[in-house]
């Protein structure tokens, strides 16, 4: 049976739970709890947002999010005897909502706080709540879908060294002194502002705070990574980068699409997680998983295999320029003729960018060398709409 | 049963062949052949390059190989009653190989000549022969691996209107201006060199080879998409251009890895498709098919399903500069990472390479929006190989 | 959020809980809570043998297991407005473990207490202990195996009618008749000993208790079907018999092989069900659902799907004689033919025997008309195994 | 490339073929070709009747068909180097059907010539034809469904040694002798009426036609296994009998459903094979394969996944007698459900019947020792049919 190590209250914010977790990546911030490999515990966390969206019909909290606040996470844990060098190995045995919360919220990120992938075109700010039935999500804000979660952490994550830490917050900094006031910006830097540090103080929180990276984005210690895959039952190898490897946890999604399009983001849940970790030693060497987490997924994902396939290529939807083998506008492409044919549906341009963003949609690389056009593909699950969703032949 | 409307000579080049196929789009390439709605039928396709590349060891040919001659295609065929603004469903009935040629090819672009996603990793040119025991592909240059085909068309599309045409040449030039002395080049633009055109003759020829767009990028018409999962049992939903839609295909895959990573290409074969076609009279903007094809996939694709996933996010692995959410660093990436794994396993890292672009391996787009890193996987599907691929726990 | 109607206390026996469940089928077993169509709920389950089993390594608590006891059901619960004719239809939304018990167990029944499909080669009661990691099962009597489970009830039903009831109860004791002396028995008639009726008392207890049907058998109400598809996500079609359905619930299993073959049973486990109820009025003669459910399996079954498969035919393996046509004795000959497989790979016959009772195997009819030798299979998924299982060709 | 060593004139019957086959099996028939370990080959076959039913409407062919003549084989193929006491594994490396031929028939026997699974309920003779295009089937008999199929051989094995022919005969001839007028038979013996024996001729011949066991039932050689997962990329590991295994095949079906319930049988057709044989030396005691083949399934079978799933248990649907435990009982009355179901969508009860033959439908061993009551179930492929067959909630 797993030990429970890391309970949360779901009426407190993080920095009052009992053990306070973070939102911040530093090597210094202290672990919560140690445990052995070969061990399993039972983690619980609190939404992405640190419970800043409520259960209704009004986007204004989505649109005035305070994204300072994010990730909170759950941890750090410390894996005793693990080293740099050596390959965390992490069981995702199970995850689970709270039955207390069922329920989770997607929404579009307004152009002028934090914006999404689709901003030039549903530049204002949008919510959907998603009930769970079990197994089963359904919206009264995206009517005549139902579908079946690929429950799992949207980011989770190891310790970086000093020195990695070092290297991202040069890197990202060089990025955004390009265009500065570029709104989205282009990335997001350091900010001691809301941040939430486990249970370090003084001139310890001011130093961590003001060199935290912010969790946003995926990186080498794996992080915001957004694999809607990487559900029950995946076995991953991180990388480890400071003693203990430092594992934490957060932003759990009942569901998401391919790219989280939406940015805020899949269904996004408080929780519970349960893991197994293991350890091979010098295993970062020996099995070249240096820059990046590796992981099997589970066995359980729900398996629709009917698809709408919808076809992208990267010429700018905006002006017509053409990009050079650019997947990133080919699969807006794709995510953007999906929703124009799912408004013949009856769904409205919102709704249908939340599907998206919700439901487990595959994002797909299908050629990426044919210059000067990649050509990105999005599948839809015929089988999560309550109508028959095919063309029909004359 | 189906008829045979196009049949193909191994021993000739396209321009030989009883009905000389094209290797340009041009809505005035005249059609081949007449089908009306609801025939089913099969053509013959030769492989992508016309025959250039040799089953041996030597990559030579793969260096030198004529770019201006591809992709020859079969068709164009017209389809009674269809006009612009319908949609041509097609349906994907079945592929096959030649009994008299169970091979193809795939192989790396040189810099110099075509060049390929790793191109900065691997810019020299190189082959692998794979050889195809019924559904089974293998290869002696990249031994202990063996994988079920999912075979598909890589290139399938419908003839553009002369305003898209026009289009197409617009913006494709205004990119190659942006650097035109690059290597290799952004973008080919028309070149009346190694053209084939139909039954063409005369002045006519000599505008449309002058005027008319290569094969290589996927458009608004479908064309060079390089969808693995576009296969058996697929239905396309085209949408129309010109009168009678101006159906062609070519460059079939005995299998491919999402991307077509080595350029050249999947597992390159001559061989055979059938097809069924049928008409939306007006499809196009009652469901909004008007940019790209949308397909439904069929139902027999290989159920790999055990998987070791590889990640990247948009960091350059040249120069650790920062990309802003770049999905294609992200996924060269995850395609280095995988190569750099699979060197392990004992491939060295042009046939790690050369078999991400010849099998069935997934590449999705997990979070896209989580500034400044994209994030991208690559799945290796594990029963393809003859050993455990899976890291070992001490 | 699922209301929840039926709570046990693990501590206590059936008869001890707050709302008494039962251990017969009879139409005047009163319901212990009332739901409405559209409702979900969530109901708790005792083990189908009342707590008779422990976590421990002697089997003489299989051995010598009280029969009549089993299966302690939860339930019933009275669907309003519904009557006899209509269908009653239900979502399995949900089902899962007590963290407080992480186990299960799967024994061979002895031949003088109850036996199991394979009596003649096993006669001698066995048993298994399986623990829960999260989704996975894992066994210290049966190791090197670990496998996801498929998580469902092996019994739910509804209420007969009287005269259904009046039916089974003449089918079964003709049957009975023919060899009453028979070990292990023909089948299990009503017997007032050890009885559970819900709150019913005196008279009326005497008299149901008399006439109640043993819930071993499936029937036409569904009942112990043991069917190891039926999991989360499912939804079921029940003929209704009597006002308000009357439901029940128990047995739940963690996994099952097709067959339950060792009879004791699948991996036996208390747990928890959420439900959802709805209702097709008039259904039974409109859609002709009248002798058994019909339903829909859920869409997150582990999807292994790489298979050893074993063949039998209908020919006695203890004397040779030729059955007709006898599916029994074809999958007999399947399972013993896997089981001396097995015992190659180093497994005893009853940790093989317990593994096919236990793990998600796949027994299948194949050729049924083939006179006079029925033939059926037995699929082992390999996943499940921690070494290679297949053959290896010299 | 396989070479190819059977071919097959669809215009002349199994006798008058170059290379006569055989429908008998018996130690003592010459083997047609030889070839090595490692080799792959690829052989044509008849349909199993040799050619008796047409591609009309008129199911008389089907009432009056020789079932003397069945089934007719191509072989055999004497393996060099394997003796008994090897398996020899056997890849099924594709199948497919003739160009000139891309149609296949099923059929309901009647029950004076033959019978079939539901007899009683459908006594008579009844004929579907099934129209290919490419990877589908249809049929003018069966309107409104359309699936892929499972193209396999129902008939695979190799040649008994004279001591297990012995024993075949003997068992069989106990089991008619039980009643021997009975219609259909208990079992078909040998009888030298139509019968093909290759190249034999004179005294061998006679001898070999009075000995020789039909190939209706499969045996310990596999033979009419009718598995209809035994499809392309499958790889089979038989027991070996005779020096040289002496491999034959025939009655290929292009689908099939679990039990061949119609008896005539999937949708028969003349078609070719490619093999590739190796042998595992004294692998028949190495991995205790001795009595019946073992196989892995292909990687490319069509996945179905949404069913809707009747049960059935063993109460005779005749009189209501209860059955110990009777499968054929449990599943008859699972196929019986089914098609009262089916007519509630519009079919007749023959083409309900002839459906379940014919398309990829699971037969299911539910649970096999809840005595009295065996439950089997039938899973119908929603995506098989061009309307909802799901029953509709009010």
């Amino acid at each position: 049976m797993s030990k429970k190590i890391f309970e949360i209250d779901l009426s407190k914010k993080m920095h009052e739970q009992k053990h306070p977790g973070h939102n911040r990546w530093h090597p210094d911030i202290p672990a919560a709890f140690s445990v052995d490999p070969g061990e399993s515990f039972k983690m619980e966390c609190l939404d992405w947002t640190d419970g800043q969206i409520s259960n209704n019909d009004d986007p204004s909290d989505i649109a005035k999010v305070n994204l300072k606040r994010v990730h909170v996470l759950s941890g750090p844990v410390h894996v005793n005897g693990v080293e740099p060098g050596d390959l965390l190995v992490v069981d995702i045995l199970d995850i689970g909502t709270f039955s207390s919360h069922e329920w989770g919220f997607n929404g579009i990120f307004a152009k002028e706080n934090g914006g999404s992938f689709l901003v030039d075109h549903y530049p204002d700010a949008a919510k959907s709540i998603w009930d769970f039935e079990g197994i089963y999500a359904t919206s009264r804000h995206v009517p005549n879908v139902r579908f079946a979660g690929i429950i799992h952490p949207g980011l989770i994550g190891v310790a970086p060294s000093q020195e990695l830490l070092d290297e991202w917050n040069r890197r990202e900094k060089e990025l955004v002194d390009k265009d500065p006031q570029r709104v989205p910006p282009l990335a997001e830097l350091p900010d001691a502002d809301s941040t939430v540090l486990g249970t370090l103080k003084g001139e310890d929180y001011d130093r961590v705070a003001k060199e935290g990276a912010r969790t946003v984005p995926p990186r080498e210690n794996g992080g915001n990574c957004d694999i809607k895959n990487l559900s029950k039952g995946s076995r991953i190898y991180f990388p480890v980068f400071v003693e203990g490897a430092k594992l934490s946890v957060g932003d759990l999604h009942f569901s998401q699409g391919d790219g989280e399009i939406t940015f805020c983001g899949g269904i996004e849940i408080p929780g519970w997680i349960e893991l197994k970790v293991n350890v091979i030693k010098g295993g970062m060497k020996k099995y070249k998983i240096e820059k990046n987490p590796a992981f099997q997924p589970g066995p359980v994902m729900p398996h629709y295999n009917e698809y709408l396939v919808f076809e992208g290529v990267s010429v700018s939807e905006l002006d017509g320029t053409q990009q050079y083998l650019d997947a990133n506008t080919a699969y807006r492409n794709a995510c953007l003729n999906a929703i124009e044919y799912m408004k013949t549906l009856g769904f409205t341009g919102e709704q249908a960018y939340m599907l998206l963003g919700s439901a487990p949609v595959q994002g797909n690389i299908g050629g990426i060398v044919d210059i000067p056009n990649a050509c990105c593909t999005l599948s839809l699950p015929k089988e999560i709409f309550d109508q028959n969703i095919i063309p029909e032949i004359d």
